[in-house]
């Protein structure tokens, strides 16, 4: 034990090294801010953004470019009304933006010498912007990403951020917390956790940090990113109960191991169980306001009512989109069956089980308490020793 | 560092040995259990504690003597209603009790010989029950409460536990979680947590631990018993929230800065913070519940919607009876004021402190989130070492 102390204590010192080094990289203030995308998250989180680079002029330059894909409204260049109007009317309509974000259609040209790259793009579009945002780029630029959800490959998890580190060749932030974009215009409150390397996160709590959004920084990114994918297969089970008719106990329960499940998860890939990422914005809140609002929930809560499968209940509460949860679940039971080859899954990941089961082979929505206590197995083995009954 | 973790290792041998130590003080199975206490949150913990006494001949004597306060309801004795209905019309009126539930006005009688005691009184009623149970209850006893709140004299916080400890001469656990009583007793799925001596909270899972009533245990039963009470100050945030129509960003906010604020106000009393904690069903959980349904947020809810103050809120809307909230909320705050008298209580329970000066200085409800932001603060401060902006 003490040995493994002393092998902490050399990589803290490792990491400070690190963080050292990251600082000399760190691109020259003021900054260049790029906003790529200009949907309602996007124009959301570039108020922010904007405010920030107008009233703190020694970090940042105050123009800040938004990259739009242009569409035509009403006979008018989105660009142009938001240049003229400034307003969305399409993503964001009756919310004004600050003057100094500029619409720009021209990919290049949005992303010229930029500092600061902030992605909130559909995730789908992602990949074929890369190679240009590379080209015109700063050459120590930070990104972040703001897009919600996750991909998946035959070798398992794709996270956004990783698509843009592959495509740009430097590290990637990631912003997420309890962030219902609407009440953010409305000015109401909210919180926010960004992860990152520590020099970069710095940087982007100064971009994103207002008097009522507040951003706290951790080092994960994965996990940040990781928490924000996952809570939407939770937010099935809280739905689950509320069709269901479950009181307030059992969602609260569904809400607190589904915290914990993801915690797991996380541990699986990183080897850290995530306790300190757990209780930021991105863990505990944003999982109440997805278990309490969204569309998982909904969808969920509708698929134990009727008779209806995924597909029928998508097209008639989402208008065809697709729903995140859903599929997170399915990908990420096969990424647990790949983990646990003899089929003990549940063992680590009832609830998650629980869920796929109901949602894709048929179980009965009643199932999703059955077996969520590790303390009900240990209680059905006599004489298991104390330290073990703890867990 | 090394030193000090050598220091740790020694105290988790010693931890070990009083474990074995207090192993050998447990009373024998098979346990004779006591209820002291009828009222709805009483019988229907009494209804699980029932199933496991007789399921569980073994460990557990399967009659459970429950103390009623004698009351006429009809003409008749309540405790003959209890035993020959089984059913206790007045408190938990439509639910069947289990048949080994005996029901027993005689306290003397109610304990003699009890092994486990489980304490579910009105808190007033507490002290005075305590020597005629010392009396007759087994020598090496188990008490758990299951009482909500905390009381306060002069020298700051009263534990429930610590009145029931200091009359009966005994360790005593706490359980406490997202427990709405009738939900439970409609046979809703729910968990909970037990705080207490190793030994004890692995007997005492036993007695409460049900197929959907799921009991975990951690050794501090303080901060089990804190979360419980602490939580209803955290619900009067959340109902000034539900007042001024905020959103579901900024209640998820207060519910994990009120998370975090348990968390600090227990290491006060403890010098560790208790994050396994606040990820059991006693803390987070319990939290969430609280702050969704519950008393204490519709009265705050009321306090912002009218003109009214607590007293006439607590007529309107409790028939006269006292919320806990404010209590806790005033009494915590004198215990906080004497903590830091340089009065920067704030720096540490901003979000404490916030909802005081709104329930009792006037504050207006919109200030709630008024420098909550520990990295607000630090932003302010120019050339703030990186380290330290990580916290």
């Amino acid at each position: 034990m003490l040995q493994r102390l002393q092998q902490m204590t050399l990589g803290l010192g490792a990491r400070e090294e690190a963080e050292r080094q990251e600082h000399d990289k760190m691109p020259k203030p003021p900054l260049k801010v790029s906003i790529i995308g200009s949907g309602n998250w996007g124009c959301t989180a570039g108020i922010l953004v904007a405010e920030n680079c107008a009233e703190k002029p020694k970090l940042f330059k105050e123009e800040v470019l938004m990259w739009v894909h242009e569409e035509e409204v009403e006979g008018r260049k989105l660009t142009e009304i938001m240049n003229t109007d400034h307003e969305n009317v399409k993503y964001l309509p009756g919310v004004k933006l600050p003057k100094n974000i500029v619409a720009e259609s021209d990919l290049a040209t949005a992303c010229k010498g930029a500092d600061v790259l902030i992605f909130v793009v559909p995730h789908q579009f992602l990949e074929g912007l890369l190679p240009t945002i590379k080209e015109n780029m700063a050459k120590n630029a930070i990104a972040i990403s703001l897009i919600k959800g996750i991909d998946f490959d035959e070798s398992g998890i794709v996270l956004v951020s990783d698509v843009i580190r592959k495509g740009l060749g430097i590290e990637v932030s990631a912003l997420m917390g309890a962030n219902v974009a609407s009440e953010i215009a409305d000015g109401d409150f909210a919180e926010a956790t960004i992860g990152g390397p520590a020099g970069h996160a710095r940087v982007l709590q100064e971009v994103f940090h207002r008097p009522k959004f507040h951003v706290t920084t951790v080092r994960d990114s994965d996990a940040v990113e990781l928490c924000g994918a996952l809570k939407n297969i939770v937010a099935l089970g809280a739905g689950f109960c509320d069709g269901l008719g479950y009181g307030n106990n059992a969602k609260a329960a569904i809400i607190r191991i589904g915290l914990l499940e993801i915690g797991r998860f996380i541990e699986l890939r990183s080897g850290e169980f995530p306790t300190e990422i757990l209780l930021q914005s991105c863990g505990a809140a944003d999982l109440i306001t997805t278990c309490y609002g969204g569309r998982n929930r909904k969808c969920a809560e509708a698929f134990v009512a009727g008779s209806k499968n995924w597909e029928e209940i998508e097209a008639d509460l989402l208008g065809g989109q697709k729903l995140q949860g859903t599929l997170t679940c399915a990908e990420v039971f096969k990424v647990l069956a790949a983990e646990f080859p003899k089929g003990n899954a549940d063992d680590h990941f009832p609830l998650f089980c629980n869920i796929h089961r109901i949602a894709f082979e048929g179980a009965k929505p009643e199932t999703i308490f059955d077996g969520l206590s590790k303390s009900e197995k240990m209680l059905e083995e006599p004489g298991v020793p104390l330290a073990r009954s703890m867990l």
